[in-house]
């Protein structure tokens, strides 16, 4: 295997692994309903993919330009590392708003419940 | 590159994108509780994954064929485009159900809360 | 094509696709708020995810032991499909908390809205 891919996807799997880290902590911030926390983690999360990205998009330019690639397992496995991880932190991204109009109605109710008279003590 | 690659990743990339667009657009619309809406787009979604896998299946045939494919990080790109769209529109497909189902339940909680009495205006 | 080729990515799509079926059965029990069964379902595909990856992971070992491995559309399409089952496993068992979290405080105003005295029967 030519080094240069070697390092190529070395690259790509530790930013794409740094970008999947993120995206799960911000998860965890929406389980909490801090969603500007999670939006801060999902906006590192960023950060890194566009790291990873470069690299590959170097890569993808050179084939472009008529350099013929060797073919390497380990680089198909970063690539698709990339794409999953920023694939998990678009969906992540795009299903927070969902999560947070839930939270909004719930924190609402919770809130109304609040100022009703029970019938009995629990 | 094969010309011939390079035209069915460009096929595969457009309408995966299509079908990513569809997905987010649907995500949208679960946002907006309007799941209706959500699940036509989902099946728009369908439609562009269908169309870009019929490019993807056909290389795939023609490599069990017994014909060799020339590698092309390009079409890997592609297919890892295709994979993760149509992944992403299955996944929000079933979580699809589980945020209607919380929404049905909110729901049914604010239509209950608003025939409760307040103890105070607010 | 290389028939070890075959084998190994036939290995890989078949325990892939086990995966990604009991992480869609852990979504549907989800939605009947039953998270114990989910969680249950997504151990279950994590072991399907391990033996596909175990060939996988040999593979990858082969090449960084030196040998060339055969390009293989096939094989790439086994290892995306790997990724994104994986992939979807990973983020649907974060999802689980932010859902179950949900599940639970909509339950408690359930719970204390069978408490409230209506102001008119419905």
């Amino acid at each position: 295997m030519d080094q240069s891919i070697i390092d190529a996807s070395m690259h790509i799997l530790i930013h794409s692994g740094d970008a999947r880290r993120e995206t799960y902590r911000a998860v965890e911030a929406m389980e909490r309903s801090d969603f500007t926390e999670a939006t801060a983690l999902l906006d590192a999360a960023d950060g890194c993919i566009r790291q990873a990205h470069q690299v590959h998009t170097t890569l993808i330019q050179q084939e472009a330009d008529g350099e013929q690639l060797a073919y390497a397992a380990l680089f198909s496995h970063a690539q698709d590392t990339l794409m999953t991880a920023y694939s998990e932190l678009r969906l992540v991204r795009r299903l927070l708003p969902v999560f947070r109009s839930q939270d909004e109605r719930i924190r609402a109710l919770e809130t109304a419940l609040k100022t009703v008279p029970q019938t009995r003590s629990e």
